[in-house]
């Protein structure tokens, strides 16, 4: 059994973790030994490893938030979820792990046989790029949205999302190569970031739309991308953050904040997970695991790596030149 | 009669603003003709003066936005207000300028024999402080507020109307020097921004505060400005802009944004004069009115000066050394 467990925090993540082997731990009443089927590296795990996340675990932890295994064996008293049975990990448990040991009473049953890449990733993205189109802006069928790093994992649950309820996305990259792959994801406007042709993206963000109003923009970048989206949006607009992928302060103009009257939030997922209610949680999360359970949500895979490989693995989510997920599989 | 007056742009404000001589004007029916007797120079007269405002109007145009008159003549038709009343102009009418001509019926008459240089500040920053304090958080007796740029003209306002509602504030400013004055004018705390004693702000305003939640900030300063008032807020607190003295947009942590679930507003006092009912302007301007004339709000006066040595005064006001309004009286 391996585990890919972190002693300390580093700039550098890829430095810090280590896949270490373990001996199979005694299983106590109610508890169950899983066995990993898979489990994403997000880019809320790897600034954990780098001690730049809102919350942080004691050390030494093992790495990972979310994923999906199979019920190997069951500990005294424990008649469900059966052996054999692919289940979701409770969040936070330390996912990149060969096997875990879990309450067998905190495990949510998911139907066996679905690929189990696209099924470790419901957690933490969908429902993040989800909350993020319903919590801000009450938007109706036709309405348009914005977003940037629109190639990350939210990013393209979200255009699929948004898809889905009829609202139309504005996507924002840095690559022209992300524009075809977007596009057939389901985007409706894909736009480099920048000045192009000499202009600006809010004037090009113009010409797309036919001059729509946009009242909802998703920054995960920072800086002074967050800017360059504040000006795309219509007169009291609102601008919701929830990452740095820039690594910068985000950046925006008064004039925006006072005379276009936009606001600017916040969204993280652990916030809601502790403020909302287990029917709220319970409708979120059935939704999207329909979804991704009938093909209609998927997120692109960059690459898959076995335990054994943690270095790599998070070297390579850790870098920003992916087209897709790195997600960590049974060997 | 004298006004002052631009016909183009400019970032040195004081290049493009002169003193013009104009003939008496025509009083039409209904009209009066007015005798000036204050006006000052807000931020926002210079900024519109560069051309960095949210509403620019046609030029050439008359400076300023709002101020103290006597009606000295009475067009046909007209009963009142009585020659010899003081009456508020109306906003953005070009306030400085020896004489004004207003229709009678958009006339405010005023208490007479009330200084009129603290009456002519009535129409923009006390509203403005006012409203920030009450638009945003539902604040509480004994509720601490943090504020940068402390010391002008909203940030005095400011001060004595959360002393007057039983709100304690945590004023920040640049210089050492302004710290006497502000505590005798009512502050609670005040603190010069940066790092002190190798203390960032955060930490001496949890010093000075006894480490209590604060959940509104008024920033009138951007940059990283913005930042440092961030991090001494409270989870789900609100940050509110209303001008950007340092010239640079807002800079801010996501961490703030997304972990600390600050949400970033803004303040526009046009914005609340189109939206908000009369029966909302009356109260708020009662209010304020009452409280001036009996002396219990007043804003420190760095200068005055007459119409014609309108460029002193607009470099004077524009400058960032001041430690009051500069106001422009009659001869």
């Amino acid at each position: 059994m391996l585990k890919a467990e972190y002693k300390t925090r580093s700039l550098v993540p890829q430095d810090v973790i280590e896949a270490v082997s373990f001996e199979q731990p005694e299983l106590k009443e109610g508890q169950v030994l899983l066995e990993m089927l898979a489990a994403p590296i997000n880019p809320s795990d790897v600034l954990t490893l780098t001690g730049q996340y809102g919350i942080l675990p004691p050390l030494p932890a093992i790495g990972g938030n979310e994923g999906v295994a199979k019920v190997v064996e069951h500990g005294l008293n424990v008649s469900s979820p059966d052996i054999g049975q692919t289940v979701l990990i409770p969040i936070s448990l330390g996912s990149w792990s060969s096997h875990i040991v879990a309450d067998a009473k905190a495990l949510i049953s998911l139907p066996n046989g679905v690929d189990p890449i696209q099924m470790s990733m419901i957690t933490i993205n969908p429902p993040t790029a989800s909350l993020m189109l319903s919590e801000f802006v009450d938007l109706q069928k036709g309405d348009w949205v914005i977003q940037n790093a629109a190639n990350s994992g939210v990013g393209s649950y979200l255009i699929k999302l948004a898809k889905l309820r009829g609202f139309r996305t504005v996507n924002v990259v840095r690559r022209e190569s992300l524009i075809e792959p977007l596009l057939t994801a389901g985007a409706d406007v894909v736009l480099v970031d920048g000045i192009i042709d000499g202009l600006n993206l809010a004037k090009r963000v113009k010409a797309a739309t036919n001059s729509a109003d946009i009242k909802l923009g998703i920054d995960a970048v920072g800086g002074n991308a967050t800017d360059r989206l504040g000006e795309t949006l219509c007169d009291g607009a609102t601008l919701v953050n929830y990452g740095a992928m820039s690594g910068e302060p985000c950046s925006i103009a008064p004039t925006l904040i006072i005379f276009k009257d936009i606001t600017v939030r916040g969204f993280w997922l652990a916030k809601w997970f502790k403020t909302s209610t287990p029917e709220q949680q319970k409708e979120v999360f059935g939704t999207i695991i329909g979804l991704i359970v009938t093909g209609k949500l998927s997120a692109p895979i960059h690459a898959t790596y076995p335990i054994k490989d943690i270095k790599q693995a998070v070297a390579e989510a850790a870098s920003g030149k992916r087209n897709g997920k790195v997600v960590m599989v049974k060997e």
